[in-house]
C-alpha cells in the first residue's frame, strides 16, 4: 500500500492509497459518510459508502470527531463537480486518536480566545494558508538576495548596545558582563559584513519593547536587513524594487490555493508587479497638503498620510530624500541638499503601509563621529562601527524589511498577529 | 565600462572592466606593482606596469595601504602559472579611502585580540571562507527540508516557560506580564505546527546561559528543529541521514575554493557521504568498555566516548535507544523495552562530536502528563502542549541540529567561535 500526501493525489488516480492525517469535518447522509480530511499538505473530500465499507467499519468511522487523527485508505477519483479536483472513495478508516469536543467550533470566537488557543487555531484553513504564504515570502526574499550575490550573515541578538536609542529595549543580565540588550535591528553589525563578503543580509527575530497596541505592531518579529558595498541610493532602491516584485510573483505562482482561501484580491497583487512610483518627501508633503492634510515639511508620515499617498496607486510608492532631523544618524546626506538624507521608505498599496526602510549610509569617519557625538551616543562602545569608516570605507547602502508587514500585504489580512506562528504583543506571551 | 565582480572574471577575458573592492595585499618590484584585490566575491591578483600606468598614477597606486578601498580598471588575462585562474592587467587605479595601519597584521594574534576585533577579523581569507560555508550549510538544510515537504514555522524566542529545565535560561522582564525567557529550543512549539502543516521546522537563534567555556559552546547559536507527523523513530533517522548527506554534497559542490582555503580534508567529507552506522546506546557502552572506557550503561556519552566511538569510522554514527533517565521527558519509550527511549544522537566523524539529537515523541496524553508531573513541571503553563495529545494526537518525531557544530565539522576548524559572525560566549558580548 502506497502512503501518499494529499498534494500528490492527482498522480494516484484509480490506485488504492493510504493517507495519514486529521478530520477537518465529518457528516453522514444515509449510506454515505463524508470526511473532509487533511494531512497538512492539503484538504481532501473522502467518501465512505456503507455497503462497500461494511456496517461495523462504517459505524466505527462515524464515531470520528472533529480534529481526530485518522488513517484513511481509498481510491482517488476525479471530483464529480469540481474540475481538476479529486475525492477519495474510502476503502478503510483507521482512527488513530479520537478527540474530545474541539474548543474552536463553528461559532465566532473573539481574538483573545483564539490567541490563547493559538496552538489549535493554526489548524484553521485561513491560518494554514497564512503560514504557507509566510514560508513562500521568506524564501522568495532569500532567493532574490542569493541570486543577486548577497550572503547570509546573521547579526547577533544579544548586543552590548542599542542601535537606535535605548527606550524600547528588552534587557538581559549577561553573566558577569552587565546588561545586554535584545537586538532591534542587525543593521550596524551587518555593515561589517560587506568588507568581508561584499553583499550581506541577516534574517532573524528582532525585539521592540514599545508599548504599542496597534494592528501593525509585534513585540517580536522577523526582520531582513540587507547591506551592499559600492551600492548608492539609486541602486539601493532598484534592489528593493526587484526584491519586492520577486516576492509578489513568487506568492502568486506558489500560493494560488492559499490566496483563494484568504479571499485575497489576486489582481491587486498582480498589478503591484510593475515599476514602482517615486516621490521625494518634499513632494509627498506637497501632495498631501493639496489633499487637505496638515502635515508639515519636517514631519514623519502617519498611517493616514501613507494611505492617502498610495490611494489610487496600484504599485508601491518610494518616498525618498527625507529631512535629516527625522531619520537616523547613519544616513548619508544628499549632496544636493545638506538638510536631506539619501533615505527611502517604501509604502505598500491598499493601505498596508510602510514595508521597507533603507538608505545610503554615511561613509565618512569624521562626519559620522560628529553625528554620533551630537546624539550623545557612547562612542567607545561603537568604536567597532566607526572602524568601518577608518579601514577601507566605501559608499554603501542597505535596507530592512519587516517580514510580518510584508506578509500582511501579501495575504491581505487585517491584523499582523496572524502572520507569525506565536505572536508576542504587549499583553500576550502565552502560549 | 562594465562593472563586474571577481567571481565573474572569466567571462570578461581580454575586455576592459572595472572592479570595486579592497586591497588585501600590495607589493612593488621595480616597474611592477602587485595588488591582491578582493571585492567579497573573491580575490584577484592585479598587476600595474609603470610604463603603462604612467609615473604619477603608478606612484599614487603605491600609496595604497592594506585594507584601503579601491576601484581598479583593467583587462583580465589568464594567469601565467596557475591554470584556470585569472589576473588583471591594471589600466587605472582609483583609491577610495586610504586606511591607516591595519590592526590585524601578519604577526600572530591571540584569540582575545581577534575576538575584540571580530568586525575586522571577518575579512581574513579563512574567516571569509567559513562564513561562505555557513551560508551554504544553512541553505542546504533549508533546501533538503523544503524538498521533503517541510514548511518553515518560526518558534518564538520570548517564551513564558522553559523547555528543558530552568537553570540555564536568560530572563527578560516582559512588560507587565512578569518574566519571560529566551528560548533554548523551539521544539515544543514546533510540535503544534505538525497538526497544521504536517511537517515543519524552525531555524533561528537559541540561547543557553550555561557557564561553559569549551570550544564547542556558544551562548547564542542557531538551531534548526524539525518535526513531522506520522514519522516514527526509524524514518526520523532516515530523514536525518538524508539531510546530513545533502549538506555534505552541497558543501563539496559549492564551496570547493573555501575548503581549499581552510585546508579541509575533502576526501574525509566525501567519505562521510555513505550509509551511516547505527548502534544502540547499550552496544555503544559495550564497545567503549571493551576499549578501556569506564562508562556505565546508565551514562551519557562524554566527548572522549564520542571520539572513541567514531574512531576509524568514515561516516557519522547514530546512537539510538537511550536509557530513559538521561533523556528528556517527551521522548517515546521503546515498545520492546520500557527503560529505553526511541531517541537518537548523531555523532560526526573526525572528533567533531554530536551534531543531531532526535527522537520519536510521546504521543499518549496520560503517559506524557504523568512524566511531566514526575518532573514537577508546571502543568498549567504547558496545557497547550498537552492539548496536542488530546486533539488528534499522532505518532510523530523530530530532531534538532546545531548549525555551528555542523559548520565546525564541514570546515574542519577547531573552535566553534569562528563559525558565527559575532560569537557570544560567557566572557564575550563585544563587539
Amino acid at each position: 500500500m502506497q502512503d501518499i500526501f494529499v498534494k500528490d493525489i492527482a498522480k494516484y488516480k484509480g490506485q488504492e492509497v493510504r493517507l495519514k492525517g486529521w478530520v477537518r469535518n465529518i457528516r453522514s447522509s444515509g449510506k454515505l459518510l463524508f470526511i473532509i480530511f487533511r494531512d497538512g499538505s492539503g484538504d481532501l473530500q473522502t467518501v465512505a459508502f456503507r455497503p462497500d465499507l461494511g456496517d461495523e467499519a462504517f459505524e466505527k468511522a462515524k464515531t470520528l470527531s472533529l480534529e481526530s487523527s485518522v488513517i484513511i485508505t481509498g481510491t482517488p477519483k476525479a471530483h464529480q463537480k469540481l474540475e481538476g479536483q479529486y475525492e477519495l472513495a474510502i476503502t478503510s478508516v483507521e482512527p488513530v486518536q479520537i478527540a474530545p469536543e474541539y474548543p474552536i467550533g463553528k461559532k465566532e470566537h473573539g481574538p483573545d480566545f483564539l490567541l490563547s488557543n493559538r496552538h489549535l487555531w493554526i489548524r484553521a484553513p485561513k491560518q494554514w494558508a497564512i503560514l504557507r504564504v509566510r514560508h513562500a515570502v521568506y524564501y522568495a526574499i532569500c532567493e532574490y538576495l542569493n541570486d543577486n550575490g548577497f550572503f547570509r550573515f546573521d547579526s547577533p541578538i544579544l548586543t552590548p548596545n542599542a542601535c537606535e536609542g535605548t527606550t524600547t529595549l528588552f534587557e538581559v543580565e549577561y553573566f558577569d558582563e552587565g546588561m545586554a540588550y535584545l537586538s532591534q535591528s542587525g543593521q550596524l553589525y551587518l555593515e561589517t559584513g560587506i568588507m568581508s563578503l561584499g553583499r550581506v543580509y541577516d534574517f532573524g527575530p528582532v525585539f521592540r519593547a514599545e508599548r504599542s497596541k496597534t494592528r501593525k505592531h509585534l513585540t517580536e518579529f522577523w526582520m531582513m536587513d540587507a547591506e551592499a558595498a559600492y551600492v548608492d541610493h539609486e541602486e539601493n532602491m532598484q534592489i528593493q524594487e526587484g526584491l519586492i516584485r520577486h516576492v509578489i510573483r513568487t506568492v502568486l505562482e506558489k500560493c494560488d490555493k492559499e490566496l483563494e482561501i484568504l479571499e485575497r484580491d489576486k489582481e491587486a497583487l498582480k498589478a503591484a508587479d510593475a515599476p514602482f512610483k517615486k516621490m521625494t518627501h518634499y513632494e509627498a508633503v506637497e501632495y498631501l497638503r493639496e489633499r487637505g492634510s496638515e502635515i508639515s515639511h519636517g514631519s514623519d508620515l502617519g498611517a493616514p498620510d501613507e494611505l492617502l499617498l498610495t490611494e489610487g496607486s496600484a504599485v508601491p510608492v518610494f518616498i525618498e530624500k527625507w529631512p535629516k532631523e527625522i531619520k537616523a544618524f547613519y544616513m548619508k546626506r544628499d549632496p544636493e541638499n545638506e538638510n536631506l538624507v539619501l533615505g527611502n521608505d517604501l509604502i505598500a498599496p491598499e493601505g498596508f503601509g510602510e514595508i521597507i526602510g533603507g538608505s545610503q549610509r554615511e561613509d565618512d569617519y569624521d562626519l559620522l563621529l560628529g553625528r554620533m557625538q551630537a546624539e550623545k551616543m557612547p562612542i567607545e562602545e561603537y568604536r567597532w562601527f566607526l572602524d568601518l569608516r577608518k579601514y577601507g570605507s566605501v559608499p554603501h547602502s542597505g535596507f530592512g524589511i519587516g517580514l510580518e508587514r510584508l506578509i500582511t500585504w501579501m495575504t491581505g489580512i487585517h491584523h499582523i498577529r496572524e502572520t507569525i506562528p506565536f505572536p508576542r504583543m504587549i499583553y500576550r506571551i502565552y502560549p
